[in-house]
Protein backbone atom coordinates (compact mmCIF):
# COMPACT_ATOMS: atom_id res chain seq x y z
CA UNK A 1 0.00 0.00 0.00
CA UNK A 2 1.67 3.09 -1.08
CA UNK A 3 0.18 5.16 1.26
CA UNK A 4 1.19 3.31 4.15
CA UNK A 5 5.22 3.84 2.58
CA UNK A 6 5.56 7.07 2.52
CA UNK A 7 3.97 7.78 5.83
CA UNK A 8 6.29 7.30 8.81
CA UNK A 9 4.21 7.84 12.13
CA UNK A 10 5.37 7.76 15.93
CA UNK A 11 2.35 6.01 16.73
CA UNK A 12 2.72 2.41 15.23
CA UNK A 13 -1.06 2.09 16.48
CA UNK A 14 -2.14 4.85 14.12
CA UNK A 15 -0.57 3.28 11.36
CA UNK A 16 -2.40 0.03 12.32
CA UNK A 17 -5.53 1.82 11.88
CA UNK A 18 -4.95 3.52 8.73
CA UNK A 19 -4.36 0.31 6.97
CA UNK A 20 -7.08 -0.98 8.93
CA UNK A 21 -9.46 1.38 7.29
CA UNK A 22 -7.38 0.60 3.44
CA UNK A 23 -8.05 -3.20 3.72
CA UNK A 24 -11.62 -2.90 4.95
CA UNK A 25 -12.12 -0.42 2.40
CA UNK A 26 -10.40 -2.53 -0.48
CA UNK A 27 -12.60 -5.53 1.19
CA UNK A 28 -15.89 -3.84 0.21
CA UNK A 29 -14.51 -2.75 -2.77
CA UNK A 30 -13.81 -6.32 -3.70
CA UNK A 31 -17.25 -7.48 -2.42
CA UNK A 32 -18.57 -4.96 -4.77
CA UNK A 33 -17.31 -6.44 -7.86
CA UNK A 34 -18.62 -10.21 -6.99
CA UNK A 35 -22.01 -8.35 -7.07
CA UNK A 36 -21.90 -6.54 -9.73
CA UNK A 37 -20.29 -10.00 -11.24
CA UNK A 38 -23.12 -11.88 -9.99
CA UNK A 39 -25.68 -9.58 -11.03
CA UNK A 40 -24.52 -10.15 -14.96
CA UNK A 41 -24.17 -13.76 -14.76
CA UNK A 42 -27.71 -13.50 -13.36
CA UNK A 43 -29.03 -11.50 -16.45
CA UNK A 44 -27.43 -13.57 -18.65
CA UNK A 45 -28.63 -16.70 -17.23
CA UNK A 46 -31.52 -15.89 -16.78
CA UNK A 47 -31.70 -16.75 -13.50
CA UNK A 48 -33.65 -15.26 -10.81
CA UNK A 49 -31.77 -17.12 -8.02
CA UNK A 50 -28.34 -15.78 -8.26
CA UNK A 51 -30.41 -12.39 -8.54
CA UNK A 52 -31.76 -12.93 -5.18
CA UNK A 53 -28.91 -13.56 -3.53
CA UNK A 54 -27.35 -10.22 -5.08
CA UNK A 55 -29.93 -8.67 -3.29
CA UNK A 56 -29.45 -10.25 0.14
CA UNK A 57 -26.26 -9.51 0.02
CA UNK A 58 -26.65 -6.00 -0.52
CA UNK A 59 -27.41 -5.77 3.24
CA UNK A 60 -23.70 -6.66 3.57
CA UNK A 61 -22.36 -3.94 1.63
CA UNK A 62 -24.16 -1.39 3.56
CA UNK A 63 -22.68 -2.56 7.10
CA UNK A 64 -19.89 -2.56 5.73
CA UNK A 65 -20.07 1.05 4.77
CA UNK A 66 -21.45 2.29 8.01
CA UNK A 67 -18.64 0.57 9.89
CA UNK A 68 -15.87 1.86 8.09
CA UNK A 69 -17.27 5.19 7.71
CA UNK A 70 -17.57 5.25 12.01
CA UNK A 71 -13.78 4.33 12.13
CA UNK A 72 -12.50 6.97 9.72
CA UNK A 73 -14.63 9.28 12.14
CA UNK A 74 -13.33 8.03 15.21
CA UNK A 75 -9.99 8.09 13.66
CA UNK A 76 -9.91 12.02 12.56
CA UNK A 77 -11.51 12.67 15.90
CA UNK A 78 -9.21 10.56 18.35
CA UNK A 79 -5.38 11.24 15.86
CA UNK A 80 -6.12 14.58 14.80
CA UNK A 81 -4.13 13.13 11.48
CA UNK A 82 -2.17 15.80 9.56
CA UNK A 83 -3.13 16.93 6.24
CA UNK A 84 -1.71 14.04 3.90
CA UNK A 85 -3.12 11.21 6.50
CA UNK A 86 -6.64 13.46 6.95
CA UNK A 87 -6.88 13.61 3.10
CA UNK A 88 -6.25 9.64 2.48
CA UNK A 89 -8.93 8.97 5.31
CA UNK A 90 -11.49 11.66 3.37
CA UNK A 91 -10.91 9.65 0.37
CA UNK A 92 -11.96 6.37 1.63
CA UNK A 93 -14.62 7.92 3.47
CA UNK A 94 -15.79 9.46 -0.11
CA UNK A 95 -14.84 5.52 -1.65
CA UNK A 96 -16.88 3.78 0.30
CA UNK A 97 -20.12 5.77 -0.42
CA UNK A 98 -19.56 5.21 -4.23
CA UNK A 99 -18.92 1.85 -3.18
CA UNK A 100 -22.10 1.62 -1.75
CA UNK A 101 -23.90 3.20 -4.20
CA UNK A 102 -22.63 0.70 -7.27
CA UNK A 103 -23.97 -1.90 -4.82
CA UNK A 104 -26.92 -0.03 -5.24
CA UNK A 105 -26.91 -0.52 -9.04
CA UNK A 106 -26.02 -3.79 -9.01
CA UNK A 107 -28.48 -5.08 -6.48
CA UNK A 108 -31.07 -2.82 -9.48
CA UNK A 109 -29.19 -4.62 -12.18
CA UNK A 110 -30.16 -8.36 -10.35
CA UNK A 111 -34.12 -7.22 -9.71
CA UNK A 112 -34.45 -6.45 -13.43
CA UNK A 113 -32.21 -9.92 -13.85
CA UNK A 114 -35.11 -11.33 -11.62
CA UNK A 115 -37.48 -9.44 -14.02
CA UNK A 116 -36.22 -10.41 -17.28
CA UNK A 117 -36.29 -14.38 -16.11
CA UNK A 118 -39.42 -14.10 -15.82
CA UNK A 119 -40.75 -12.10 -19.18
CA UNK A 120 -41.17 -14.23 -22.27
CA UNK A 121 -38.96 -12.46 -24.82
CA UNK A 122 -35.25 -12.94 -26.81
CA UNK A 123 -31.66 -12.13 -25.32
CA UNK A 124 -30.81 -10.30 -28.54
CA UNK A 125 -29.24 -7.49 -26.33
CA UNK A 126 -27.65 -9.17 -23.76
CA UNK A 127 -24.26 -9.67 -25.42
CA UNK A 128 -23.79 -5.77 -25.48
CA UNK A 129 -24.41 -5.28 -22.16
CA UNK A 130 -22.38 -7.98 -21.06
CA UNK A 131 -19.40 -6.30 -23.02
CA UNK A 132 -20.58 -2.76 -21.25
CA UNK A 133 -20.65 -4.62 -18.04
CA UNK A 134 -17.36 -6.15 -18.51
CA UNK A 135 -15.91 -2.88 -19.59
CA UNK A 136 -17.29 -1.30 -16.64
CA UNK A 137 -16.26 -4.32 -14.14
CA UNK A 138 -12.75 -3.57 -15.61
CA UNK A 139 -12.97 -0.13 -14.81
CA UNK A 140 -13.84 -0.78 -11.09
CA UNK A 141 -11.06 -2.91 -10.46
CA UNK A 142 -8.89 -0.64 -12.07
CA UNK A 143 -9.84 2.09 -10.03
CA UNK A 144 -9.53 -0.42 -6.25
CA UNK A 145 -5.86 -1.25 -7.86
CA UNK A 146 -5.29 3.22 -8.47
CA UNK A 147 -6.07 3.60 -4.81
CA UNK A 148 -4.62 0.91 -3.41
CA UNK A 149 -1.21 1.34 -5.05
CA UNK A 150 -1.61 5.48 -5.04
CA UNK A 151 -0.95 5.04 -8.93
CA UNK A 152 -1.41 8.34 -10.64
CA UNK A 153 -1.41 7.01 -14.00
CA UNK A 154 -3.57 3.77 -13.85
CA UNK A 155 -6.18 6.14 -11.61
CA UNK A 156 -5.97 8.66 -15.29
CA UNK A 157 -6.44 6.12 -17.50
CA UNK A 158 -9.63 4.80 -16.18
CA UNK A 159 -11.07 8.29 -16.29
CA UNK A 160 -10.03 8.18 -19.56
CA UNK A 161 -12.19 5.14 -20.29
CA UNK A 162 -15.21 7.04 -19.36
CA UNK A 163 -16.37 8.41 -23.10
CA UNK A 164 -15.84 5.30 -24.01
CA UNK A 165 -18.46 3.42 -21.42
CA UNK A 166 -20.84 6.43 -22.72
CA UNK A 167 -20.35 5.45 -26.32
CA UNK A 168 -21.41 2.10 -25.42
CA UNK A 169 -24.07 2.63 -23.77
CA UNK A 170 -25.76 5.52 -26.17
CA UNK A 171 -25.38 2.53 -28.61
CA UNK A 172 -27.22 -0.09 -26.65
CA UNK A 173 -29.63 2.61 -26.28
CA UNK A 174 -29.94 3.26 -29.77
CA UNK A 175 -30.59 -0.63 -30.78
CA UNK A 176 -33.12 -1.09 -28.16
CA UNK A 177 -35.45 1.98 -29.06
CA UNK A 178 -35.33 0.59 -32.74
CA UNK A 179 -36.15 -3.15 -31.59
CA UNK A 180 -38.88 -1.48 -29.31
CA UNK A 181 -40.29 0.33 -32.23
CA UNK A 182 -40.34 -2.68 -34.20
CA UNK A 183 -42.05 -4.62 -31.35
CA UNK A 184 -43.98 -3.17 -28.98
CA UNK A 185 -44.80 -5.85 -27.15
CA UNK A 186 -41.01 -5.71 -26.47
CA UNK A 187 -41.38 -2.88 -24.45
CA UNK A 188 -41.51 -3.79 -20.83
CA UNK A 189 -38.40 -5.95 -21.69
CA UNK A 190 -36.54 -3.58 -23.56
CA UNK A 191 -36.88 -1.40 -20.62
CA UNK A 192 -35.11 -3.29 -18.23
CA UNK A 193 -32.54 -3.46 -20.83
CA UNK A 194 -32.08 0.15 -20.76
CA UNK A 195 -32.12 0.33 -16.97
CA UNK A 196 -29.34 -2.36 -16.71
CA UNK A 197 -27.31 -0.82 -18.81
CA UNK A 198 -27.86 2.94 -17.16
CA UNK A 199 -26.66 1.12 -14.01
CA UNK A 200 -23.70 0.04 -15.91
CA UNK A 201 -22.82 3.51 -17.02
CA UNK A 202 -23.31 4.97 -13.35
CA UNK A 203 -21.25 2.22 -12.30
CA UNK A 204 -18.26 3.34 -14.73
CA UNK A 205 -18.89 7.35 -13.48
CA UNK A 206 -18.41 5.94 -9.81
CA UNK A 207 -15.09 4.30 -10.63
CA UNK A 208 -13.95 7.54 -12.29
CA UNK A 209 -14.70 9.52 -9.06
CA UNK A 210 -12.58 6.35 -7.45
CA UNK A 211 -10.53 7.07 -9.25
CA UNK A 212 -10.33 10.74 -8.55
CA UNK A 213 -10.01 10.19 -5.60
CA UNK A 214 -6.71 8.07 -5.47
CA UNK A 215 -5.52 11.09 -7.39
CA UNK A 216 -7.04 13.68 -4.71
CA UNK A 217 -4.95 11.57 -1.71
CA UNK A 218 -1.54 11.16 -3.67
CA UNK A 219 -1.66 14.56 -4.93
CA UNK A 220 -3.78 16.54 -3.05
CA UNK A 221 -5.49 17.99 -5.99
CA UNK A 222 -9.29 17.59 -6.28
CA UNK A 223 -9.91 17.17 -9.78
CA UNK A 224 -13.25 16.64 -9.85
CA UNK A 225 -14.79 18.94 -12.73
CA UNK A 226 -11.69 19.20 -14.33
CA UNK A 227 -11.44 19.55 -18.14
CA UNK A 228 -9.41 16.59 -20.12
CA UNK A 229 -6.82 19.16 -20.78
CA UNK A 230 -6.29 19.82 -17.21
CA UNK A 231 -5.69 15.91 -16.96
CA UNK A 232 -3.37 15.80 -18.91
CA UNK A 233 -1.08 17.79 -16.49
CA UNK A 234 -0.72 15.26 -13.71
CA UNK B 1 -28.69 27.83 13.24
CA UNK B 2 -29.55 25.65 15.99
CA UNK B 3 -25.66 24.40 15.77
CA UNK B 4 -24.20 27.26 16.35
CA UNK B 5 -26.77 27.74 19.26
CA UNK B 6 -25.97 24.28 20.98
CA UNK B 7 -22.37 25.61 20.26
CA UNK B 8 -19.62 27.77 22.36
CA UNK B 9 -16.43 27.67 21.18
CA UNK B 10 -13.18 29.85 23.24
CA UNK B 11 -12.05 30.79 19.69
CA UNK B 12 -15.00 33.37 18.08
CA UNK B 13 -13.16 32.42 14.59
CA UNK B 14 -13.53 28.55 14.91
CA UNK B 15 -17.50 29.47 15.32
CA UNK B 16 -17.40 32.28 12.34
CA UNK B 17 -15.61 29.58 10.60
CA UNK B 18 -18.55 26.95 11.23
CA UNK B 19 -21.01 29.51 10.24
CA UNK B 20 -19.24 30.31 6.99
CA UNK B 21 -19.89 26.76 5.43
CA UNK B 22 -22.83 26.45 6.90
CA UNK B 23 -24.51 29.64 5.14
CA UNK B 24 -21.78 28.52 1.98
CA UNK B 25 -23.65 25.16 2.09
CA UNK B 26 -27.27 26.37 2.21
CA UNK B 27 -26.61 29.07 -0.33
CA UNK B 28 -24.87 25.77 -2.61
CA UNK B 29 -29.03 23.79 -1.78
CA UNK B 30 -31.26 27.46 -2.67
CA UNK B 31 -28.87 27.66 -6.24
CA UNK B 32 -29.59 23.82 -6.68
CA UNK B 33 -33.46 24.33 -5.63
CA UNK B 34 -33.45 27.35 -8.16
CA UNK B 35 -31.63 24.93 -10.76
CA UNK B 36 -34.16 22.30 -10.20
CA UNK B 37 -37.15 24.82 -10.84
CA UNK B 38 -35.64 26.44 -13.94
CA UNK B 39 -35.65 22.96 -15.30
CA UNK B 40 -39.03 21.92 -14.78
CA UNK B 41 -40.01 25.40 -16.05
CA UNK B 42 -38.10 24.78 -18.87
CA UNK B 43 -40.03 21.19 -19.65
CA UNK B 44 -43.12 22.32 -18.91
CA UNK B 45 -42.23 26.03 -21.85
CA UNK B 46 -41.01 23.84 -24.16
CA UNK B 47 -38.30 26.26 -23.79
CA UNK B 48 -34.72 25.24 -24.75
CA UNK B 49 -33.04 28.26 -24.16
CA UNK B 50 -34.04 28.25 -20.71
CA UNK B 51 -32.73 24.73 -20.37
CA UNK B 52 -29.37 25.97 -21.88
CA UNK B 53 -29.66 28.41 -18.98
CA UNK B 54 -29.63 25.62 -16.15
CA UNK B 55 -27.03 24.10 -18.03
CA UNK B 56 -24.50 26.89 -17.97
CA UNK B 57 -25.25 27.61 -14.42
CA UNK B 58 -24.55 23.90 -12.88
CA UNK B 59 -20.88 25.05 -13.34
CA UNK B 60 -21.51 27.46 -10.36
CA UNK B 61 -22.51 24.67 -8.58
CA UNK B 62 -19.52 22.67 -9.39
CA UNK B 63 -17.41 25.44 -8.07
CA UNK B 64 -19.10 26.11 -4.37
CA UNK B 65 -19.01 22.29 -3.79
CA UNK B 66 -14.92 22.14 -4.62
CA UNK B 67 -14.79 25.91 -2.60
CA UNK B 68 -17.03 25.03 0.32
CA UNK B 69 -15.10 21.13 0.54
CA UNK B 70 -11.54 22.45 0.75
CA UNK B 71 -12.89 25.06 3.57
CA UNK B 72 -14.10 21.92 5.93
CA UNK B 73 -10.54 20.00 5.04
CA UNK B 74 -8.74 23.39 6.47
CA UNK B 75 -10.79 23.81 9.65
CA UNK B 76 -10.51 19.97 10.61
CA UNK B 77 -7.00 19.65 9.66
CA UNK B 78 -6.27 23.28 11.84
CA UNK B 79 -9.04 23.48 14.39
CA UNK B 80 -9.51 19.56 14.89
CA UNK B 81 -12.86 19.73 15.77
CA UNK B 82 -14.25 17.82 18.95
CA UNK B 83 -16.95 15.17 18.39
CA UNK B 84 -20.20 17.05 17.83
CA UNK B 85 -17.88 19.42 15.65
CA UNK B 86 -16.46 17.50 13.70
CA UNK B 87 -19.86 15.32 12.90
CA UNK B 88 -21.29 18.97 11.61
CA UNK B 89 -18.49 19.39 9.36
CA UNK B 90 -19.03 16.14 7.78
CA UNK B 91 -22.42 15.88 7.80
CA UNK B 92 -21.78 19.36 5.77
CA UNK B 93 -19.33 17.46 3.34
CA UNK B 94 -22.12 14.66 2.71
CA UNK B 95 -24.71 16.64 1.90
CA UNK B 96 -22.39 19.20 -0.21
CA UNK B 97 -22.21 16.23 -2.11
CA UNK B 98 -25.47 14.78 -2.76
CA UNK B 99 -26.48 18.64 -3.47
CA UNK B 100 -23.78 18.62 -6.39
CA UNK B 101 -25.28 15.61 -7.89
CA UNK B 102 -28.84 16.90 -7.42
CA UNK B 103 -27.22 19.50 -9.95
CA UNK B 104 -26.35 17.22 -12.23
CA UNK B 105 -29.68 15.86 -12.54
CA UNK B 106 -31.58 19.03 -12.76
CA UNK B 107 -28.79 19.64 -16.22
CA UNK B 108 -29.72 15.99 -17.19
CA UNK B 109 -33.53 17.16 -16.96
CA UNK B 110 -32.53 20.47 -18.27
CA UNK B 111 -31.19 18.32 -21.50
CA UNK B 112 -34.02 16.87 -22.15
CA UNK B 113 -36.32 19.59 -22.24
CA UNK B 114 -34.00 21.32 -24.81
CA UNK B 115 -34.60 17.55 -26.54
CA UNK B 116 -38.40 17.54 -25.79
CA UNK B 117 -38.20 21.41 -27.08
CA UNK B 118 -37.26 20.27 -30.73
CA UNK B 119 -39.39 16.53 -30.60
CA UNK B 120 -42.89 16.52 -32.22
CA UNK B 121 -45.29 15.21 -30.01
CA UNK B 122 -47.96 15.83 -27.09
CA UNK B 123 -47.06 17.09 -24.16
CA UNK B 124 -49.33 14.16 -22.52
CA UNK B 125 -46.98 13.58 -19.26
CA UNK B 126 -45.99 17.17 -18.73
CA UNK B 127 -48.89 17.48 -15.73
CA UNK B 128 -47.79 14.11 -13.98
CA UNK B 129 -44.00 15.20 -14.23
CA UNK B 130 -44.35 18.78 -12.63
CA UNK B 131 -46.63 17.45 -10.04
CA UNK B 132 -44.00 14.91 -9.00
CA UNK B 133 -41.33 18.24 -9.77
CA UNK B 134 -43.13 20.16 -7.04
CA UNK B 135 -43.03 17.16 -4.95
CA UNK B 136 -39.28 16.47 -4.71
CA UNK B 137 -38.92 20.23 -4.96
CA UNK B 138 -40.42 20.12 -1.49
CA UNK B 139 -38.68 17.66 -0.21
CA UNK B 140 -35.56 19.04 -0.87
CA UNK B 141 -36.56 23.08 0.67
CA UNK B 142 -37.58 20.84 3.73
CA UNK B 143 -34.13 18.86 3.80
CA UNK B 144 -32.35 22.08 3.88
CA UNK B 145 -34.97 23.33 6.41
CA UNK B 146 -34.49 20.63 8.14
CA UNK B 147 -30.55 20.67 8.09
CA UNK B 148 -30.46 24.38 9.09
CA UNK B 149 -32.46 24.43 12.32
CA UNK B 150 -31.42 20.92 13.58
CA UNK B 151 -35.10 19.54 13.16
CA UNK B 152 -35.39 16.10 13.38
CA UNK B 153 -39.02 15.40 13.20
CA UNK B 154 -39.09 17.85 9.35
CA UNK B 155 -36.07 15.60 8.53
CA UNK B 156 -37.84 12.26 9.55
CA UNK B 157 -40.92 14.21 7.39
CA UNK B 158 -38.80 14.14 4.33
CA UNK B 159 -37.71 10.76 4.74
CA UNK B 160 -41.44 9.56 4.56
CA UNK B 161 -42.24 11.00 1.38
CA UNK B 162 -39.37 8.77 -0.72
CA UNK B 163 -42.50 6.34 -0.69
CA UNK B 164 -44.75 8.78 -2.46
CA UNK B 165 -42.54 9.72 -4.42
CA UNK B 166 -41.60 6.51 -5.28
CA UNK B 167 -45.12 5.15 -6.20
CA UNK B 168 -45.39 8.79 -8.47
CA UNK B 169 -42.73 7.83 -10.17
CA UNK B 170 -44.02 4.22 -10.83
CA UNK B 171 -47.41 5.75 -11.93
CA UNK B 172 -45.35 7.62 -14.72
CA UNK B 173 -43.44 5.28 -15.60
CA UNK B 174 -46.31 2.81 -15.80
CA UNK B 175 -48.52 5.28 -18.05
CA UNK B 176 -45.91 5.76 -20.25
CA UNK B 177 -45.64 2.25 -21.26
CA UNK B 178 -48.67 2.55 -22.01
CA UNK B 179 -48.38 5.35 -23.67
CA UNK B 180 -45.21 4.27 -26.21
CA UNK B 181 -47.17 0.21 -26.66
CA UNK B 182 -50.20 2.47 -28.30
CA UNK B 183 -47.95 4.88 -30.56
CA UNK B 184 -44.58 3.39 -30.91
CA UNK B 185 -43.54 6.35 -32.86
CA UNK B 186 -43.94 8.32 -29.46
CA UNK B 187 -40.83 6.17 -27.70
CA UNK B 188 -38.14 8.64 -27.86
CA UNK B 189 -40.41 11.06 -26.70
CA UNK B 190 -41.40 9.12 -23.93
CA UNK B 191 -37.86 7.35 -22.84
CA UNK B 192 -37.30 11.16 -22.43
CA UNK B 193 -40.10 11.51 -19.87
CA UNK B 194 -38.73 8.06 -18.15
CA UNK B 195 -35.91 9.85 -17.70
CA UNK B 196 -36.57 12.95 -16.75
CA UNK B 197 -38.67 11.05 -13.64
CA UNK B 198 -36.27 9.20 -12.75
CA UNK B 199 -34.06 11.97 -12.66
CA UNK B 200 -37.01 13.84 -10.48
CA UNK B 201 -37.04 10.28 -8.06
CA UNK B 202 -33.22 10.41 -7.88
CA UNK B 203 -33.34 14.16 -6.37
CA UNK B 204 -35.86 13.00 -3.76
CA UNK B 205 -33.52 9.90 -2.45
CA UNK B 206 -30.55 12.66 -2.07
CA UNK B 207 -33.21 15.06 -0.39
CA UNK B 208 -33.58 11.98 1.94
CA UNK B 209 -30.01 11.63 2.44
CA UNK B 210 -29.75 15.40 3.38
CA UNK B 211 -32.07 14.60 5.99
CA UNK B 212 -30.13 11.83 7.44
CA UNK B 213 -27.28 14.14 7.36
CA UNK B 214 -29.24 16.42 9.70
CA UNK B 215 -30.14 13.93 11.95
CA UNK B 216 -26.36 12.63 11.86
CA UNK B 217 -25.24 15.93 13.37
CA UNK B 218 -27.88 16.51 16.00
CA UNK B 219 -28.09 12.96 17.27
CA UNK B 220 -25.14 11.43 16.66
CA UNK B 221 -26.78 8.54 15.24
CA UNK B 222 -26.23 7.41 11.39
CA UNK B 223 -29.47 6.26 10.09
CA UNK B 224 -28.67 5.23 6.66
CA UNK B 225 -30.20 1.93 5.76
CA UNK B 226 -32.52 1.77 9.21
CA UNK B 227 -35.79 0.58 8.91
CA UNK B 228 -39.02 2.58 9.23
CA UNK B 229 -39.55 1.10 13.22
CA UNK B 230 -36.24 2.15 13.79
CA UNK B 231 -36.54 5.49 12.14
CA UNK B 232 -39.84 5.60 14.85
CA UNK B 233 -37.65 5.34 17.70
CA UNK B 234 -35.87 9.00 16.96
Amino acid sequence: MAHIQITSHISSKFNEELQDIHSHALEMGRLVEQQLEAALNAIAGDDGGMARGVIDRDRRVNEMELAIDEDCIRIIAQRQPAAGDLRFIIAVMRMIIDLERMGDEARRIAYMAAHLAKRAGTNVQYRELRHLGAHVRAMLRNSLQAFTDGDVDLAVGVLHEDKKVDREYESILRETITFMMEDPRAIPRALDIINSARSLERIGDRACNIAEYAIYYVKGEDIRHSSPDELKEL
